[in-house]
């Protein structure tokens, strides 16, 4: 029996009665309820998080990979702190400074004509509302989206979405379409380089068009680096080939950079990467590390006009919350004192890509490591040559064991991992020093011996 | 020409550029973009908020009904700032003080076994994830949900509205039934007194079930009272009729209390009124007063317990947000403290509804007066025989003149109203004194001659 000091016995206290209340009243997300005992955090601070034990946990999935920032920013606060004690609310109807000032922020950072912001409270809302803008601008009904995509989990949002969580909402809205997006190391239409997934992928996506027809295809939604399902960067060209396609057929191409931009991929938004225009970028996470609920669609002048004398029939009570928005100009400003936008770049080419890499020459589990920015996946496998994923798809319970054994490690190092089906993502605050992040790598390193004894191959 | 100061002029430029970045960057909601010239708010205080030329108005819409506790409060912008620095955000998987405790206050405040809270950002999402737990908790597909609502812009939740703003966003998703409710100064069934209301209404709820096929049946959404749509008391005994027929055919009953709850009413929950228990509760808005965004469902133990060991398939980013809980703990405590559900109570009792009934004997524009609380409609008309309405459904533009002139009349006094269709609502915050409200009924009373110019009856 180990001595506890009194305030560890509070803490521990504290720590239980947080954890109890939370099992008696509060509904989770996306579990089975009986299932789950979620870990009480009791602070957290850049890269790091902790528990009431003061266990310390270095933070490699930036929460839902949206602490961009890291975790309280004392700039970011304060200013947070200060609009709070100007003025916390205002109706969607009125114009407000903070409002004013993070629009104009954001369409400053956006790409092409794309100078109108409609601010939402999240991700899905952002995604529910560019669907709108193109279906009304086109007078079209029909939307493309991805398969291996997420998209948030209002019910337009979630048909879009192209992962298993749409499953238990369907049958939802009408008129979506997947199709397939480029995903070379299991690429859907058999391509041997990069070039050929390019081509194959936007050939796929042009048969898709021609026998939906195309007229009747309001938007093409994507995320320009699909994010939680697999971390996919697409091909050099593949962008630009989605992009003229849709100028052919009069298609709005949406960016879903929710997850990508802000940061993520080492560049304001992902498209900038390729020098791609979309339509409609939708965004939230990063834009304000989340520490107010903030989301929202940017909107070309084209598509904006379309509702300057007819009335755009979508809102919500909180569309442009000054305190959301005052935190979104703090942040925005932070990252360009800060070039936290650089930062994350060099981090992937210089530090976490290289280090990746090496991870993967030591473990045979590794079957691919791919990305940028601080966006990064190890693809684990049980056989290198087949390319048999670690645990199936969409795999729970017993069936994901390796991949529970995994994260299990990585925590008890003191790592934070994000795990999805067989994959490990590295998606730590764009603001993480090189030294920490080296030491999170090491972590997962380490941990990976789990996968490693699952190996099946040569 | 007047002279001003040095002041008056860089609050005047300040007030011009707010003004111009907005019309340039920000889209605002349910808006025709090119016909708008959004206020300028500089502040706010109490049941009041002020332009950049120091013209203060008296609030009497709560923002879009959602300011309760008054705006600036200072003790719960305190604690937003305290949460500010302690943690503003952690992921919806860990638990975290804030959010237990917010669930607990809101559990305890709820009626019945509904103890378990799922965090969301407004109301909309709240309501998206309701209907998706009624369905999965019943295993059938189709809602049903009254005309004359409103349930949010997400496309479930917009397929749900029974009002014009549904129909921009229409095909949405299937299987949502409207029905009619009770409104017994328009009745759809032809009712002459409360009671025949009532029995109609609910008849009328069960032929639609009988034809719809009751077991096919997995919720009856509705506003306990309607908001937007008129401030629609029911009959004493209507609610607890659709929780009689919800029981007799394994039917959810989701209570829309986003605007109803947290004080407008009178009670903490609209149904409290009743004695009735949803099986379902939605709330925003009043909860934190909008400081953050906010929203939820409030779940029973029946439903909760269907998703004990089967994950519930939905989730956001910023569910259970600390900072945004943390608003809600401080706000509920500040709302005991300071007993403000009971003084909405009897200022709707002792003060405005008296008083609104005056009004109403001074001017025959005024058809009826109806609400409870802080929850007040004045319907207005050209005939009080025919109860012919001042302007018709959904008018705009030229058709909507007489109630565009009675609200510059309004603004004009320093009133900023409510106003909808052929309605003006009286909804200031449930923190107003009895002076204030009194001086913005005499405000409402004296613009209300542009009404009475339209008045055509005996
Ligand atoms: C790419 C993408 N789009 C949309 C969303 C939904 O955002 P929210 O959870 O804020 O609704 C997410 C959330 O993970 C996302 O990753
Ligand atoms: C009764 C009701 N339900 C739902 C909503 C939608 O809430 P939100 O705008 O936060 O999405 C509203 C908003 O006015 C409402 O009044």
């Amino acid at each position: 029996m180990t001595q506890t000091t009194a305030t560890d016995e509070t803490a521990t206290s504290q720590s239980e009665h947080i954890a109890q209340l939370d099992r008696s009243h509060v509904f989770h997300s996306w579990s089975a309820q009986a299932q789950i005992s979620p870990l009480p955090v009791a602070g957290a601070e850049g890269s790091y998080f902790w528990d009431y034990s003061g266990r310390r946990y270095l933070d490699f999935s930036s929460q839902l990979v949206n602490v961009n920032i890291g975790h309280q920013h004392p700039k970011l606060i304060a200013a947070i702190q200060e609009q709070a004690a100007r003025l916390a609310t205002i109706a969607p109807s009125f114009a407000n400074d903070a409002r004013s000032e993070a629009a104009r922020l954001i369409a400053e950072l956006a790409p092409g004509d794309l100078n109108k912001v409609f601010f939402t409270n999240g991700g899905a809302e952002a995604n529910e509302n560019a669907l709108r803008m193109a279906r009304l601008h086109t007078g079209r009904h029909k939307v493309l989206a991805a398969y291996r995509s997420y998209h948030g989990s209002t019910a337009g949002a979630i048909t879009a979405t192209g992962d298993p969580r749409r499953w238990g909402s369907e049958p939802a809205i009408s008129g979506v379409v997947h199709y397939w997006g480029p995903y070379q190391y299991r690429s859907p239409f058999h391509a041997e380089s990069e070039e050929q997934e390019c081509e194959r992928a936007l050939a796929h996506l042009r048969d898709t068009l021609m026998v939906e027809g195309a007229h009747t295809v309001a938007a093409i939604i994507l995320e320009p680096v699909v994010g939680t399902n697999g971390i996919l960067v697409p091909p050099e060209n593949y962008l630009a080939g989605v992009r003229a396609i849709c100028d052919e057929f009069g298609i709005m191409l949406i960016a879903d950079e929710v997850m990508a931009g802000f940061g993520r991929c080492g560049e304001w938004f992902a498209v900038d990467r390729w020098n791609v225009t979309p339509d409609l970028i939708t965004f939230a996470k990063g834009v304000n590390s989340g520490y107010l609920p903030l989301g929202g669609v940017i909107i070309s002048a084209k598509i904006a006009s379309t509702f300057d004398n007819v009335p755009y029939p979508g809102g919500l009570t909180y569309s442009g919350h000054p305190l959301a928005c005052a935190s979104a100009v703090a942040s925005i400003n932070i990252f360009k004192e800060e070039k936290i936008v650089e930062n994350a770049r060099t981090l992937g080419t210089d530090v976490i890509g290289p280090l990746l890499k090496q991870v993967a020459d030591r473990h045979p589990s590794v079957g691919e490591v791919r990305g940028l920015g601080v966006f990064w996946a190890l693809e684990l496998v049980t056989d290198r040559e087949t390319r048999q994923p670690l645990v199936p798809f969409n795999a729970s319970g017993e069936s994901a064991a390796a991949m529970t054994k995994f994260t299990a490690e990585c925590k008890r190092r003191g790592l934070w991992p994000f795990v999805h089906f067989n994959r490990t993502h590295v998606v730590p605050p764009c603001t993480i020093t090189a030294e920490d992040a080296r030491q999170g790598i090491e972590m997962l390193d380490e941990a990976l011996f789990v996968a490693d004894e699952h190996y099946t191959g040569a």
